[in-house]
């Protein structure tokens, strides 16, 4: 088994049975880039970006994120590249020639801050329980085989923009027996989402505990952590999940529901709220 | 027309033609998220994230932003929201309960830098000019229609944990006869760019100008820019583009095919290099 692959137990299920079985899913972990370099006979090392990504091939992630954001512009100008963080390795040390202070100072302008609540993977999901207010809350919540077959024809019928160009994300919110309620996109599938929970957020309408959310895309670690800080308890997604998406899910009992399409669907986490019927 | 769709004129080309007709296109454009608080008397204004996203529901954005990242626990702690920048209004302010200051301070040990290269939009594309070193470099790449058409089933032969996990974006370089040279995989579709362009940049090889660049999935302004940073001129992607992607290759010359599948693609920009065949 190559290190980006990991094997989950899951339910799959389609119209005629439910079996449980093993399936692989594409691994997904945090990587930080730390940039090191003398400035005024001083050894400087900066965290300059933290990326979910799949392990394998981390120095040229590195050096290929730190050329085209033109940081360098060329191996030549790399002393040395690390790899750090113990087994896992989740962190890449570049050493830069000391003759790029001054394009780095000029860069420091364009650079942002981003949360790393959604990036920064294992130290993520230690702060989800400090800052989670859903944590405690029991529900009762279950769906039914036949509510879920549903779900995807609905959703597209209700991307009329997502008909048009072929470009957007959709996430929408669904309750219990399927009756569709709200319908957010977006190009970045991460604000489809935040555009959702804002606006119940803004109602009033927090946590989300009785209602079902189906993602047109995959299901990547930080749609989970964006929906279980909105205390949704029922994800469906049509694509595929990420390791660290169903690891997430299971710490925090909730319910996976992946690939559902053409009425099939895999259960990633949280089965005992799927009703086959 | 929506707000968050663009008219674009293209090619479209099948087996049996090429004509120049209308297209739409999502709309993407940055978005910044500014908190305002009061502390010690003083009133801060903060820009805690850049991300891409199509304009509408700005509003729910940030407060969706805000509440899945723990900074706010409801509506109440927001004081007002003010959208900003203009016409575009490319800014929101949303000023919080000067309760949450410490709150805050906790969450900073959260936040890290990423970069706006990628998020930035406009300001980045001027900054494109700055920092590109290929901007002069002059081509004759061309493009027979059936080599792009072979393209995708290469791509999905070659993406061999596509084929296992369903979860992985891929992307693949060719020369321009069609023969494959390289396929980096991951979670994220823009760092398996950077690992493609990273391993060139390791051995010395780039500017990429001589070839072919396929994305499994759609064209983002983010993969453009990273194209264009390591002097690729023709890009091509299964799934569709986004308006700043488009924007951004128009700008740089850069040939931009999208849709591509099942013998059709639509050529959104740099039409002059693709040979109809």
């Amino acid at each position: 088994m190559a290190d980006n692959l990991k094997i989950v137990p899951i339910v799959r299920c389609d119209n005629l049975s439910s079996v449980q079985v093993q399936d692989v899913v594409a691994v997904e972990e945090p990587l930080e880039i730390r940039l090191r370099y003398d400035h005024l006979n001083e050894t400087i090392t900066k965290s300059i970006s933290v990326t979910m990504r799949t392990p394998g091939h981390d120095i040229e992630l590195a050096i290929g994120f730190l050329f085209t954001e033109g940081i360098i512009s060329g191996s030549s100008e790399v002393i040395s590249v690390e790899a750090a963080g113990g087994r896992t390795g989740n962190v890449v040390i570049v050493t830069i020639s000391s003759d790029l202070t001054d394009k780095l100072k000029k860069l420091d302008r364009h650079f942002y801050t981003s949360s790393s609540c959604g990036v920064c993977g294992k130290a993520s999901i230690e702060a989800l329980d400090t800052v989670c207010d859903y944590q405690d809350v029991k529900d009762n919540v279950t769906v039914n085989t036949s509510v879920l077959y549903q779900l995807p024809s609905v959703l597209r019928e209700k991307q009329e923009v997502f008909d048009k160009t072929g470009g957007l994300h959709g996430c929408a919110l669904f309750d219990v027996s399927g009756e569709f309620i709200e319908l957010m996109e977006d190009v970045g599938r991460h604000n489809a989402l935040d555009k959702l929970i804002g606006d119940f957020v803004n109602r009033g309408k927090v946590p989300l505990t009785n209602y079902l959310l189906l993602l047109s895309g995959r299901a990547s670690f930080e749609l989970v952590q964006k929906s279980i800080m909105a205390g949704i308890k029922v994800i469906a997604s049509v694509g595929a999940p990420s390791s660290l998406a169903v690891e997430l899910a299971n710490d925090w009992g909730v319910t996976l529901v992946c690939f559902l399409r053409d009425r099939r669907f895999n259960v990633y986490s949280g089965a005992h709220r799927v009703i086959f019927s």
